[in-house]
């Protein structure tokens, strides 16, 4: 019989969950709409919702990783800092290796 | 920022989801009361959930991995097989190692 091996990872501080799945992205969808309620809808999450999440990752991050604008021509708008970007990519390339890692270990056992 | 890398991990048949957390629990929870209904209670679980957690690894396995008998002295029970006891390690030991990949994967990056 074939398997296959599924792995989620979170990262905690001590406030807490920093970033799992659903906050990176939202990370991406905020990156991707420039907007915190269009992120949050493109989810199909409520803006109170996507709001406490942000909140909850800025409690556990000492530089931040949005940057929110009101009023103003486009109505203001949330854009990913450089750390927000650089926080995605992070935990992107630890799932990749978890997973890779994870594959690799599968092939050398019996089930 | 202190920060944990966490992970949760599970394996997968064409037939769905095969082993995970708490599979294993319930496997380990057999072997230690002899019993499915005892273990379905240790867990906090019905004896109907345990019943189909237990039927649905079988889906996915092709040697047995608990053998119950029915009435006779003790009023019957489950236990685990060789097999059984097999996979339990085999699980423990991939989750441990996932654990141990990611420590060190953190300490790699900043966050």
């Amino acid at each position: 019989m074939d398997y296959k091996i599924k792995s989620r990872i979170w990262i905690e501080s001590k406030y807490g969950v920093f970033l799992g799945e659903g906050r990176i992205k939202l990370l991406k969808a905020i990156a991707k709409t420039g907007s915190l309620s269009k992120a949050a809808s493109t989810l199909g999450m409520s803006y109170k919702k996507a709001w406490n999440l942000l909140d909850s990752m800025n409690k556990s991050t000492q530089k931040p990783l949005v940057i929110t604008t009101t009023g103003g021509k486009g109505g203001g708008g949330a854009n990913l800092t450089k750390h927000g970007q650089h926080i995605i990519e992070t935990f992107d390339k630890i799932n990749q290796k978890c997973w890779e890692f994870l594959d690799n270990e599968l092939k050398k056992i019996s089930l």
